[in-house]
C-alpha cells in the first residue's frame, strides 16, 4: 500500500484526527451546577467585568483556530474549504502534539478578503490566537494585515512559519561557514505567500532585537528580477521591489544568481541545474523548498559546488519544516497573553531555533522536526520578546 | 463557599472545560506523512471529488458547533460573546458527556441577523451540525429559519430543546391522568424563544409521524392573550396569534387560565398564586419553567389543586431539562447524516423521551437528566425519523 492509500485508510479508521474532550468532571448534579447552570454565571460575570479574565476562565488561554478557505493547499491548490479540512485537522493535531495547544480547524466558505476578515474578527472572542493557513497570495497579505489589531495574535503560517525556519537555516549555515548575514548576497526565488516575510526578516525590518541585515538581496519571480513599478506588479511585489531593488536592476534568475552566496527557492521544482550553482559566489548555500520536487535536487546542487543544501523534504538532510516554528510561536504568544505578533517575536523564534543546534555542520543546520525541546525554547523566547515589546494583556492579580 | 464561588474556583483550576486532543498517532516521520504532508493529500482529493465523504474522513461526522452571540444568556441577558464563552464550553462538555459528540464553542461578535447568518453559513463546512444557543428573540427565529438550507442540521436549542422536553412532560402527564392531548386545553405563557416551537409541537405542525394535536391552545405574553394583528406584534407573535387565536379573543393570563387543564410557563418568576390554579379546569398540570424562580412554586401550585407540577429546577420533582433532548437530537442527526432537522425528528425525540419512563407517576413524568440511556434512545428514534423523511446524505458504499 503506498503512502496515499495508507493515509486514506487511517483517516477512515479514526474518522478525522482530532477530538474534543470535557476536562471538568460531570458526574453528579453538583458537578453540573458548577460547570453549567447556575454556577457558570459567575465566571461569565467576571469576564463581562474584565475581558482579560477569559484567558484564565475559559479555553482561550490555550486555544488557537486554524483558519483556511482552502484556496492554496500545498500541492493541491484551490480545493475549497471542505476538502481542505483534513489538512487543517492535521495542523491542529500537530499543535497539540508539539505544543500542547488546543487547536480547532475552522474552514470557511468565503472568498473575498472583506468576508474572511470579518468572519475571523467575529469569531476571535472564542480563541487565544488565529493561525491562518493555506490562503492564496496576494489575498493572504491583505487578510493578515487587516487582522493585526483584533486583540489576539494572528499569523499566516505559510508566510511567517516558513520564513522563520528558512532564516534559522541561513543563520546556522552562516555559522557553519564562520561568516555572518551581513557578508552574504542572497537570491530569493518566489514572491508568493512566504516572499515578503522572508524579505522582512532578511532585512531586519521593524525589530528591536539585535539583528544583522543581509548584505544584498535580490528577489525573482517567474518573470525575473523584481523591481518597483514592473508592469503587472501586485502592491506586495512593488513593496518587495522597492525594498530590495530600488535602482530597478533588471535580469532573470540566472543574472541574479551570478556571484550570490545563498539561493532560497520558494517557487517550483526543477528550475536550476548544477551549472547555475557553479555560477554563484564562493561556498554556495542552496535552500530549495519547492515541494515535493525541490528547485534543484541536493546531489545536483552539490555537483555544482553547493556546500550546504536544505529542502522541505524529510528524506534529505536539513529539512526546513514549519513545525519547528508555529507550535512554539503560538505557545509563546499564548503564555505571554500577547495581543499580536511583532517582528521581534519572529526574530526571537529564529534565535531560539538556531540555538537548538549547538554545533551546526553542513548536514545539520536545523534541529529535527521531532526534537520536542524546540517548541519549548521557541515559546520561551517568543514570550520574553512579547513582554519586552509590551504587547501583552496583564495577567490577573 | 457558595456554588458561585466554587464554580469560579473550578473554572480557574481547569482553565476552561474542554480540550482538543489528537486521535491519530504522531510519533514517527511515517505517522507524520500519513496525518499531514504528503499523505493527507489523498483524503483531501477524495472529499473534493465527493463532499459527503467528509463525514467519514474528518471529524465532521461527530462534530457540532455551539454558536452564540451572547445576547440572551440564561439569567444574565445580553453579556456579549466573550463573557458567554463559559456557557458555550459547558454546553460542549455536556454534548461530549451525554452523547460522545465533539462539540466546539464558537462565540461571535456580530449582532445583525444578516451577519450571524453569513458567518454560520461560512463556517458550516467545518462541522456536522450547528447548535445555536442563547440568541435573543425575535432575532433567533429569523436566524434559525434562514439557516435551514445550508446542508447541515441547525437547531436553536432554546427554542426546540426546551419545547421538546416540555412536550414530553405534557404527554407523560396525560398518561398519568389517562387522557390524551386532544382532550386538553393548554395555556402557554411566554412568547420568547421557546414559544413558537412549543406551539408548533402542541399543534402537530408539519409532521409525518402520528401526532394528536392539543384540544385548545391559548398563548399569552406580558400584554395578555396573543391575537393576530395585536398592536406591537412581531411577525412571530402574529404567526402564533393566527395559529392559536384566529378569532382574536382578548383577555389577560387569568382569563386564559379559566378552565384550562395545563399551564406552561416560559416567562418570569412569581406570576401565579394558588387561587389562579384553583380557577383552572379539572386536574391542573403546571409546568413552570422560569429560572431560577418558577412562575409559581410547586407547593403553592399544589395548594391550588395542581396534580402534576414540573419546573426547570433540579431541587424539585419533574425537572424539565434540555439535556434530555439536545445530545440525542444531534447524535441522531449526525448518525443519519441528516441535512436538516425536520419536525418529524423533533416528534421522534418526544416519543423517545416519554418512552424512557415506563410507568409515569405525578412526581416522575420525565427521566432524570443523568439517565445516560435517554440520549441513546433519542438518537435512535431521531436517526430513524430522519431516514424516513429522506433528508440524509448517502453513506459511502
Amino acid at each position: 500500500m503506498d503512502i496515499y492509500e495508507e493515509a486514506l485508510a487511517r483517516h477512515e479508521e479514526t474518522r478525522g484526527k482530532i477530538e474534543v474532550r470535557s476536562r471538568m468532571r460531570l458526574e453528579t448534579q453538583h458537578d453540573l451546577s458548577l460547570a453549567y447552570t447556575p454556577g457558570v454565571a459567575r465566571p461569565c460575570e467576571v469576564i463581562a467585568a474584565d475581558p482579560s479574565r477569559s484567558w484564565d476562565l475559559t479555553w482561550r488561554g490555550r486555544t488557537v483556530a486554524v483558519v483556511s478557505d482552502g484556496s492554496a493547499v500545498l500541492g493541491l491548490g484551490d480545493i475549497g474549504p471542505m476538502a481542505s479540512l483534513p489538512v487543517m485537522e492535521g495542523k491542529a493535531a500537530l499543535f497539540h502534539e508539539f505544543a500542547g495547544i488546543d487547536a480547532v480547524p475552522i474552514v470557511i466558505d468565503a472568498h473575498e478578503p472583506d468576508e474572511i476578515v470579518s468572519i475571523v474578527k467575529a469569531i476571535a472572542p472564542t480563541f487565544g490566537g488565529i493561525n491562518l493557513e493555506d490562503i492564496s497570495a496576494p489575498r493572504c497579505f491583505e487578510i493578515e494585515d487587516r487582522l493585526q489589531d483584533i486583540g489576539i495574535p494572528v499569523l499566516h503560517d505559510d508566510q511567517h512559519g516558513t520564513a522563520i525556519v528558512l532564516l534559522a537555516a541561513v543563520v546556522n549555515a552562516a555559522r557553519v561557514l564562520k561568516t555572518t548575514l551581513g557578508n552574504m548576497s542572497v537570491v530569493l526565488n518566489g514572491a508568493g505567500a512566504a516572499g515578503r516575510a522572508i524579505c522582512n526578516l532578511l532585512l531586519c525590518k521593524d525589530t528591536d532585537e539585535a539583528c544583522i541585515p543581509v548584505g544584498k538581496l535580490r528577489v525573482c519571480d517567474s518573470k525575473g528580477i523584481l523591481w518597483p513599478g514592473r508592469p503587472g506588479n501586485t502592491p506586495v511585489k512593488d513593496e518587495i521591489g522597492e525594498l530590495t531593488n530600488p535602482d530597478a536592476q533588471r535580469g532573470d534568475l540566472r543574472d541574479a544568481l551570478r556571484g550570490a552566496n545563498v539561493f532560497i527557492g520558494v517557487s517550483r521544482g526543477n528550475l536550476l541545474a548544477a551549472e547555475d550553482v557553479r555560477a554563484m559566489g564562493s561556498n554556495p548555500i542552496v535552500l530549495a523548498m519547492a515541494n515535493p520536487t525541490p528547485e534543484i535536487l541536493p546531489e545536483e546542487a552539490k555537483a555544482g559546488g553547493a556546500v550546504i543544501v536544505g529542502t522541505g523534504r524529510s528524506d534529505f538532510p536539513n529539512q526546513v519544516n514549519n513545525v519547528l516554528a508555529f507550535p512554539g510561536l503560538f505557545r509563546g504568544a499564548l503564555e505571554a497573553r500577547a495581543k499580536r505578533f511583532t517582528n521581534s517575536m519572529k526574530f526571537a523564534a529564529i534565535q531560539a531555533i538556531t540555538g537548538c543546534v549547538e554545533e551546526p555542520t553542513p548536514n545539520h543546520i536545523l534541529p529535527t522536526p521531532f526534537d520536542r525541546s524546540v517548541a519549548v525554547r521557541v515559546a520561551d523566547e517568543v514570550a520574553a520578546a512579547a513582554r519586552r515589546a509590551g504587547v501583552c494583556y496583564e495577567p490577573a492579580k
